[in-house]
């Protein structure tokens, strides 16, 4: 803790103080048994006041003070303070196409997103998901699950196009398919129809019949209470701050999906918007609106994704934005056993690894199977520290056959490309 | 490959040329079906000559030859060199008291002895294990697994000494006794006796009925050649290496079980003798033997066992033997769970995370639970590269419920570590 003095008011338009966005999916599908376990209880901390059911109105950055609305009573009062941290997050977003308010089309989101969808669940066999990044694939994987029939859309030429290289995206695509997912690549959803209750979604030369639609094509930040207060914002759209986390008002600090980030290797303003950038933002936010002295230098955008066991991982630049950012990449992928051959239960992981040709520095990892999700974390530390190829060809690991093989599939993937580096 | 000229012959005593000697407790366990499927074949590389079923008999330095007799037939022939790499490894230790020799009374190193093991198992209803290090646990566990019952005896006051402090030793005894595992801990096996068959293991205070013992007391290297050879060794007894790998004879490189190694943190010697240091360093040596330049550092001994499903791993100096290097020693430890607790299938992981007071610097750390080999590759990871605890407090790191929690357990663990250090 970094000053126990101080005095914290929590400020929360919703009715509790937190929620697992990231968990609905998972209770659509059922492996989550009750949805209402994503919702934590008002957490009790000394000297923190958590105003929950309260919208913030307005901030007085001249006064210093926000203006708040409490729901249920419309009761307003002003709340003054000498730091103040914008968390607003974001929205998900509607694309601007006929048809988006219909009965039955959905975001995913909120809880009531979740549970609205939980409930038409029971009257709807036909499903149309519409976007494939990782939300978009976790809720078609989760109403494949419940017996639906889903089919996938997704404008791009690859599902996953933030996380993943073309050639790793086909992977993915074969497993949803595998598993029963129509999955409908570079189809831009033209407009959907029905009466009153979603009917059909229209793609590119192609009607697909559909009693439920879930919109999972990105998120917008919520930053209206910003932009009134006159804060600057950056090229991305989102509030811009300095590697403190300060906006252009010293006084107020910006954090997670509302505030903007840097990409740590091309050194670019980014989107991030992951629950992870979130909370480490907001720790850095923390510790400086109350004295600390703590920098956010910027995300590699490391980030998973799980469907029907499979685990999809992705760290830093794919060969695209490592392009678009200057670099001369060169990658390999192998595909290697995660147990050994002779232990039951060995599957296949596939690890594409990214670098810099001229440099030899690790530049982005790309993991679909067991273990990805720390191993990319691994990758991510190895990044962040401007380690070389060869830095995870040495890289120091340990084995036992229930658990992985005698050569870390890592290095394995780091001797391929230290190959091809030449 | 490093060139592609080099004419490599193999010398191998065994009939077979690989076999996986870690997989053997899994094997006696049952979880790897077949035994036989733990020996690989002899692998065909283009200009490698693996010779097996052939006795090194003797090393001509000056001359530069190796006497090498088939087994088979007798036959003796000389094989000449430019480089030499000795990779002769270790056998497995008998402790020197009576009763060693008696029938039923088995090491675990071999394939033989993984035969033999599996063969007494049906005859026999209680087994005592000898050594509480990793191949102990995992003999111990497997013979569980099998319905015997069971006492593991260990000379020191925990079991896995090398691994764990204490505390983080403690949670394991806890599990094995769980399972039905006796435990036994400060007790020196003082003689094993009965007629032909062993009978009894006698502790200090106690006679054990066995119809059957595993002694899994450690390894001794395999140097006799090198020792008749003239080679020069180090204060542990093993083959002296310089960085390169070559021992006091420029032209003999050594790797494996049977060469020195060096700890990254203290720089002493020490015995590595691991399956993953053995592969670590006959990379080096075979590069540099045929004209590449690579060096070994050392080691941190990163290390994983399993045992019911649990996985063990650690790396680095543990509080024991970071105080005899000569750091002052900070550690946290803490306890979390493997998934969010909405989730099902979350299980608890122990972190115990080591740090020296005054540099900051992370020197240790021991993992239980899921993800504890790769996390524990992500310690050694940031250990070698000299990272603070700070260093893993900022790390970046991925999140989706299926996997793991919103916050990394090494952050958790990193955090804790933070403030203790103040």
């Amino acid at each position: 803790m970094t000053n126990r003095k101080a005095e914290i008011t929590v400020i929360e338009r919703r009715m509790y103080a937190t929620y697992h966005p990231c968990g609905l999916p998972y209770a659509i599908g059922g492996e989550i048994p009750h949805i209402r376990h994503l919702v934590e209880e008002v957490p009790r901390m000394p000297g923190v006041n958590v105003m929950i059911g309260h919208l913030a109105l307005e901030i007085n950055r001249d006064e210093k003070w926000v203006e708040v609305q409490e729901r249920k009573t419309g009761e307003k009062k002003r709340i003054s303070y000498n730091k103040l941290i914008l968390a607003t997050g974001s929205l998900p977003m509607k694309p601007p196409i006929p048809g988006v308010e219909l009965d039955n089309v959905f975001t995913l989101r909120t809880m009531r997103d979740g549970e609205e969808i939980l409930d038409a669940l029971s009257r709807a066999t036909k499903a149309v998901v519409v976007g494939g990044g990782p939300i978009g694939i976790e809720a078609a994987s989760a109403l494949r699950e419940r017996g639906m029939e889903v089919t996938l859309v997704e404008m791009k030429s690859g599902v996953l196009p933030t996380m993943l290289d073309p050639d790793m995206a086909q992977i993915v695509v074969e497993r949803l398919e595998q598993e029963g997912i129509r999955t409908l690549r570079s189809k831009p959803v033209v407009e959907i129809t029905g009466e009153e209750k979603v009917q059909k979604v229209v793609v590119e030369g192609e009607e697909i019949p559909a009693d439920m639609v879930v919109l999972a094509v990105g998120v917008k930040p919520d930053v209206e209470l910003a932009q009134r207060a006159g804060l600057e914002f950056g090229p991305t759209k989102l509030i811009r701050v300095n590697e403190r986390l300060q906006t252009s008002d010293p006084d107020i600090y910006a954090a997670g999906d509302c505030a903007e980030s840097r990409c740590l290797l091309t050194g670019r303003p980014i989107r991030s918007q992951l629950a992870t950038t979130a909370i480490r933002m907001g720790r850095v936010a923390g510790i400086n609106a109350v004295g600390g002295d703590e920098v956010f230098p910027g995300v590699l955008n490391t980030v998973v994704t799980s469907a029907y066991g499979m685990e999809i991982a992705s760290t830093g630049l794919t060969t695209e934005t490592a392009k678009e950012g200057g670099f001369e990449v060169v990658s390999a992928r192998v595909r290697v056993l995660s147990k050994p051959h002779y232990y039951p239960g060995a599957r296949h992981i596939v690890i594409k690894l990214l670098a810099d040709r001229k440099s030899r520095r690790l530049i982005g990892g790309q993991i679909i199977g067991d273990g990805a999700a720390e191993r990319t974390n691994l990758v991510a530390f190895a990044i962040k520290y401007r380690a070389m190829v060869e830095d995870l060809v040495r890289m120091e690991y340990c084995y036992v056959p229930p658990v992985n093989d005698r050569i870390e599939p890592l290095v394995i993937a780091a001797e391929a490309l230290s190959r091809k580096l030449g």
